[in-house]
């Protein structure tokens, strides 16, 4: 749709998202949003256009990735990410078109006459520090098979995410690999096959380095293997830049966000440090170096997972007490909602429409007095998919020609 | 959707597109809509159902083009009106499946050496007038090639459209066709060349036009040459009476909108004079004669286009005090809306979601006080497409038979 459309100009255009945002009753029938005391945010309300945004489907309820991806402009349903590619970037790891991810369990195998047996698919849940030391033995040993470089980066416990890296760009389907892990004890792993000529080159290389995890381990009482679960590769994507026409950046603290941000070729920016006001000071300095900046804050979301409104109410009050120092860099389009509903009843992501304001000299406004779920139901935006956010921007700060004569 | 579903019965339905009626705050906050004195839209307004369309996609700002294409029930990113058919309609001229437009500019050339070269691409913008007789003199001068009726136009300044009627339906890509203007000055034209076989056919012929168009001036001092851009053909459509089972007839002021109402297949009536109460006379006087009537006023999209919001208020205003002669007609459907938006503030068309009243018996009624943006957005129409606008107009005039058993 946007094809031929974009337009460039020195519009500053920011998007903040708290993640989970949306909620839903939890105390005297308010939300945490509506129990929250958000001044700034209730001034600013007033004055925005207000909306609901549905991140996949009616009743669909998002992960990071598509809720991400939807509100970056990319169909989430079209343009998948895989849970190996989702593990990858929550270590750290960065994901190019040339490589293929995994997420990997520890586990302890034995070989009984000659077979290899798993004896537990999670090696005794292995303390982090322990998984850190042996992932580091790995990683020293296993640096390369056939030319394709090997990564191995330490999650929580059993959990590890393996990145291979060809010398070259991966046709699609490379990815189709058999998950190796058996599900239950007392079994063999299961030989890693490609299913096509692709992936079974790539297959290889994984038989290759599995064989040379077992050598490399075989001293480990515990973790002396590994077992494989949904081998992924970046979905071929245009950038955010061909795209929309704006050199962006991302600024977030949690790896899986900047990640996420990098998948579709935002430049990434580690804040200076973990806090809210750490993230706006760094969006201070970067100011005049972007177009479009992406900034994420990931705590609204856990308090929500938690079932901690309290905490989740008390986050949005602390972002509420620095929106001024936000709006004093004049954004042109400042648009502050989330990637999806994190209702603390629910103690998990949800399908809810998640609030979206959108502040512009291009708006009604006066539809609303708060920025909350009920209040948003008021406002012009209406409800709408996450995927079209991005074209209120472009709009709204005249980034878009006339469609047609 | 529609297909095997519409029905025919003997009811009215009145279209009246106040072309660009949204808007955005100019003064107090209020938009035009806001700020005008309406009582009879206010009253309407209290009795029927209300909301806003979207016309292309959300953030996306429509030409007049895809604008009523939308609003007369064809999908404006399935049915493009090229640049070329959108001029001669501007123009009056009538484009049918036969035909081939495009846009021409006088522009001054001369022979050097044997070369045609472009000295200014716009003849020095020669005035009006002028255009007036040289395109008179061409197309006294050339009237058919090979059996293809030639047409000419005169626009404004150096401005033309060209049609070229064919003895015979065109097929489509018959308008791939490259523009001949060089887009710059001291380079020869283009070569039309047709990129597959029907439109190499057309192309031939324009090569043989352009040759007589230098002969025929060749003793013009400044216009002594045109260069062609966007070729353009009407794509196939159904036409409304087929698809809508409805009679049809648009009575507008301005040639373009009398045009675009063609393409669909309406008969075309150029009203008594150009005033509101003119068209209103002549909608009279047809009332018995369709069962469609498309009524479109300009002025609100021109005082939009030059930032005068008093202005556009006017043009409101005296629309709502010509709004009871319309009522006494009794449409059974009467829909109130806009091709699109054109805020004062933007000067321009714009994206935002366009306001639209219906009127039938069949409403639920009582969720808003006036006709104007704020409160339509509490409508019970809520924001839909406006390609859906024609389906709720044969639902409330009961033309539209019960959807699967």
């Amino acid at each position: 749709m946007l094809e031929g459309l974009v337009l460039r100009n020195n519009t500053k255009l920011l998007l903040i998202v708290l993640d989970g945002l949306g909620g839903l009753p939890v105390k005297g029938g308010k939300t945490e949003l509506e129990l929250a005391s958000t001044p700034n945010l209730d001034s600013l309300a007033k004055k925005s256009a207000l909306g609901l945004h549905i991140p996949v489907d009616f009743g669909i309820t998002p992960g990071s990735g598509p809720g991400h991806l939807g509100i970056f402009g990319y169909d989430p349903v079209k343009y998948q990410i895989g849970r190996g590619i989702l593990e990858a970037l929550g270590l750290g790891l960065e994901v190019k078109e040339t490589d293929i991810t995994v997420r990997g369990n520890y586990a302890t195998a034995e070989r009984v006459k000659g077979r290899l047996i798993i004896k537990d698919r999670r090696a005794g849940r292995i303390p982090t520090e322990e998984n850190r030391r042996i992932t580091q033995k790995l990683s020293e040993a296993i640096k390369e098979i056939d030319g394709v470089k090997i990564e191995v980066a330490p999650g929580m416990e059993h959990r590890v995410a393996v990145l291979l890296r060809f010398p070259y760009e991966l046709p699609e389907g490379s990815d189709r690999i058999r998950d190796t892990d058996p599900q239950r004890e007392g079994l063999e792993p299961i030989e890693p096959a490609g299913e096509n000529e692709s992936s079974e080159r790539v297959a290889k290389v994984v038989r290759e380095f599995l064989r040379r995890v077992e050598e490399v381990l075989k001293d480990e009482p515990k973790a002396n293997y590994l077992l494989l679960r949904g081998f992924s590769q970046k979905p071929k994507m245009e950038s955010f830049e061909e795209r929309f026409g704006l050199k962006a950046c991302a600024i977030a603290v949690y790896p899986m966000y900047r990640g996420l941000a990098s998948l579709v070729g935002m430049e990434v920016i580690e804040p200076e440090g973990p806090g809210i006001q750490e993230e706006i000071n760094t969006l201070k300095k970067l100011w005049h170096e972007y177009d479009f900046f992406f900034l994420h804050i990931k705590k609204t979301d856990s308090y929500g997972e938690d079932g901690n409104y309290e905490g989740k109410i008390k986050v949005i009050e602390e972002f509420d007490s620095m929106l001024p120092q936000i709006l004093e860099l004049k954004p042109d389009v400042l648009v502050i909602t989330g990637d999806h509903s994190t209702p603390s009843v629910l103690r998990g992501h949800s399908w809810h429409p998640v609030p979206v304001l959108l502040y512009s000299s291009y708006v009604l406004g006066g539809t609303s007095e708060r920025f909350v779920e009920r209040e948003c139901l008021k406002g012009e935006l209406g409800m709408f998919p996450s995927v079209k956010l991005i074209n209120l921007m472009l709009a709204h700060s005249l980034r878009l020609a006339k469609y047609g004569a």
